[in-house]
């Protein structure tokens, strides 16, 4: 179970302001608990752990099982946003440092379809052209221009080398359930496709298909990882001053209002990059609106430490840090004993690195409240598929409370639309040429 | 040539401010120059590039012949802070998107010592045990924790497999030029050291051995490297408002003045990531301090455009954006043209990626300065060995004056030993028994 130490806010807020804002929070918790607020066609993910079945679960390994009897053993997953943020964050957390070393017997998943760089993909087709590979596709319209250009690549790619009809056989959509460009290519190639549903927006799909297919075939246990979203769903459905989402929520937003209007995602395991990305999504997303929103960024340490650590200690003092504190970690490595001791590291000799690490963060918070940086702590007992589940969806809980406090819709995001409008227009694509005239005097 | 496109700032100052905060940055250059700054003992890098000799880009390529000769593929290169980022932003920023192959004949380079992640040294020796490798340890005192913990490791690994005499062949020190830890082993063991001078701090540094040994072994031209960074300073040196290291400067503190207090950096090429967190170090870390500075942070787009979009665009107005366009990629793909056209692409078959990248910037711009987000252009003509040491020395000099305008010591990082204090106690460094106490009643 993930639990909240607020102890670091203390220092910066009393008793009372502390419970003002658990207060707001509950009732943020009932306005999303009853369906009554702003986006409320968007809470499909709410209660969405429970009712995951085995049936869907096999679904998933079905696709797995498939594919491994095809000795495939690279996977091309195209997405963008909420579509490749989620998997991406579960498959760096669970997996190894170094990508030329896989800690698990799941196939090599590659992303594309998440950015427009030219090398990139020049690049993807130099890895992929001498390995036995395989595609999934998620995209809600088929037509978001990012995935859309990606999957033309990919697709040309596996239908050229392995023929259409096999082709079929390789490739998975992850699509609307009835419309849309994709839904009507993979009905007409007959691709084996799985539903995104309509209340469910991509920042909160982590445990749908858009996220479970990919990390299945990654390797890892989404039966555990679910599990976890189950036990959090709990956890978190309870109203009550011990619920960790509501805690969460309540302590951001009495910091915001204070003036504290940056949150830093802290962590102290580079596996964790992705996780702080996802979350910058989550929250950036849903809250940064309205002219409002805490801006949410992100540190790694103990590299960061020795980057940005001085800002965050003595810098503009509009800064509090959010710390996941991951309890135990996987592997087993001492500090070995050196006889000279020239670096005098003797006092650790034998010690574990881990606990270094973890010294060093009970070091950095202690220093950061006195440096004036209110920390809240999330504690995570380990960083596997089960605990995943968990962080996921309190998150998201969180999210979306802490949305309804600051007053926004937090399952809305209308100020994406703005620069794919211009970019259509500088692109020529019919429709926008009246754009196209005005933005080209601009530039 | 590395320019300034300010025409993003117009519509938020008038030409009146912009000319006066460039009044401003004259000063901090004049500052600069003429060494009567605060931190002044610290500016060994502003006159560098010129400096740097023949015999001396001799002696790094003297290792890597010597590692080629011996067939070494890996070398682990084990620092922190700026003994990390400036290698690992040149070695990224210049290299294969994907791990899984890389882009040039170099040796395979692993980073370690820039954090204290258990798994992650465990999963190092992983990586190594089927390698043959060798090890590059950048330390000014060689006490610093996480480098001193990796190299114990390292080493001893080292040592076990090779030999000590062998060792010490396979073994290359970056340190002081007199005395220090590393340099008392170095010594002993004979090991090829290599100098880190007195006037350079780490975040100022990746134009010395401190990255140029590790960018060489990877592969890349370094002597193109320095030749750009000798081209920008002798630009950067000129005391004129159209030296571009001046109008950055002029124009970050002119948004900061007017309540525009975190800088993003913005480049829509994800292999330029760590560039970013160079950057992030080299700003954060120089202005942080005295309770103000522009708070640095970064996106990776297109992708984070389906993340932090929606914040940028509509979020508090706080934000301006440092967008960095590099104008030419190095591969060819063209979009396919696809008969049933489901996904409306067909407007853009046979055009590049890259005609679809560099619209979306553009497009972004616009709708992030009609969203209230002022704009600074960097045009960088492609991302190579030249540019990318052009660069490094344009924001290292844009840096220095900044700091002069905002009015703190730009070269000195006085926040980061409050944690070091914290940590050395908790780990019962000998020497720390009361602050240890103290500490300890606390947590």
């Amino acid at each position: 179970m993930i639990t909240i130490d607020k102890s670091g806010c203390k220092p910066f807020a009393n008793e009372q302001q502390i419970n003002s804002y658990m207060d707001k929070a509950l009732k943020g918790f009932d306005t999303l608990e009853s369906g009554s607020g702003a986006g409320n066609d968007f809470i499909g993910w709410n209660h969405l752990p429970s009712t995951i079945t085995k049936e869907v679960m096999d679904e998933y390994k079905d696709v797995v099982s498939r594919w491994q009897a095809m000795n495939i053993d690279t996977v091309v997953v195209i997405g963008i946003g909420g579509s490749y943020l989620g998997a991406k964050a579960a498959i760096s957390a669970l997996g190894h440092n170094f990508t030329a070393k896989l800690s698990n017997k799941g196939m090599h998943i590659l992303f594309a379809g998440s950015n427009m760089s030219e090398d990139y993909l020049a690049e993807l087709t130099d890895v992929i052209e001498d390995r036995n590979t395989a595609c999934v596709v998620i995209s809600k319209s088929g037509t978001t221009t990012e995935p859309a250009v990606a999957f033309r690549i990919v697709k040309q790619y596996i239908e050229q080398k392995y023929g259409m009809e096999e082709s079929a056989e390789r490739i998975v959509a992850v699509t609307d359930r009835n419309r849309g460009a994709l839904k009507s290519l993979a009905t007409a190639q007959g691709y084996t496709t799985f539903v995104i549903e309509d209340n469910i927006g991509g920042r909160y799909s982590v445990l749908t298909p858009v996220g479970l297919l990919a990390i299945a075939l990654a390797g890892y246990d989404i039966d555990a990882m679910v599990r976890g979203a189950q036990e959090a769903e709990k956890v978190c459905s309870e109203r009550s001053e011990s619920n960790p989402s509501i805690q969460y929520a309540a302590l951001r937003n009495m910091l915001y209002d204070a003036g504290y209007k940056t949150e830093i995602l802290v962590n102290y395991n580079p596996r964790l990059l992705y996780v702080s990305e996802w979350w910058k999504q989550l929250f950036g997303e849903s809250e940064g609106k309205d002219g409002k929103g805490i801006f949410p960024a992100s540190v790694t340490n103990t590299t960061d430490l020795h980057s940005m650590g001085q800002y965050i200690q003595e810098g503009e003092r509009t800064l509090f840090e959010t710390v996941l504190h991951v309890a135990s970690c996987r592997r087993e490595m001492l500090i070995p004993f050196d006889k000279d001791n020239l670096d005098n590291l003797n006092y650790l000799a034998g010690r574990r690195v881990e606990e270094c690490n973890e010294a060093a963060m009970n070091a950095t918070i202690i220093a950061h409240i006195d440096g004036g940086v209110p920390q809240i702590k999330v504690e995570i007992p380990s960083m596997d598929e089960f605990n995943l589940g968990w962080l996921f969806y309190f998150f998201e809980k969180a999210c979306g409370i802490s949305g309804y406090v600051l007053g926004v819709n937090p399952f809305n995001q209308p100020g994406v639309e703005a620069y794919k409008k211009n970019m259509f227009a500088l692109l020529g694509k019919p429709g926008y040429e009246e754009l196209a005239a005005e933005l080209k005097k601009r530039l």
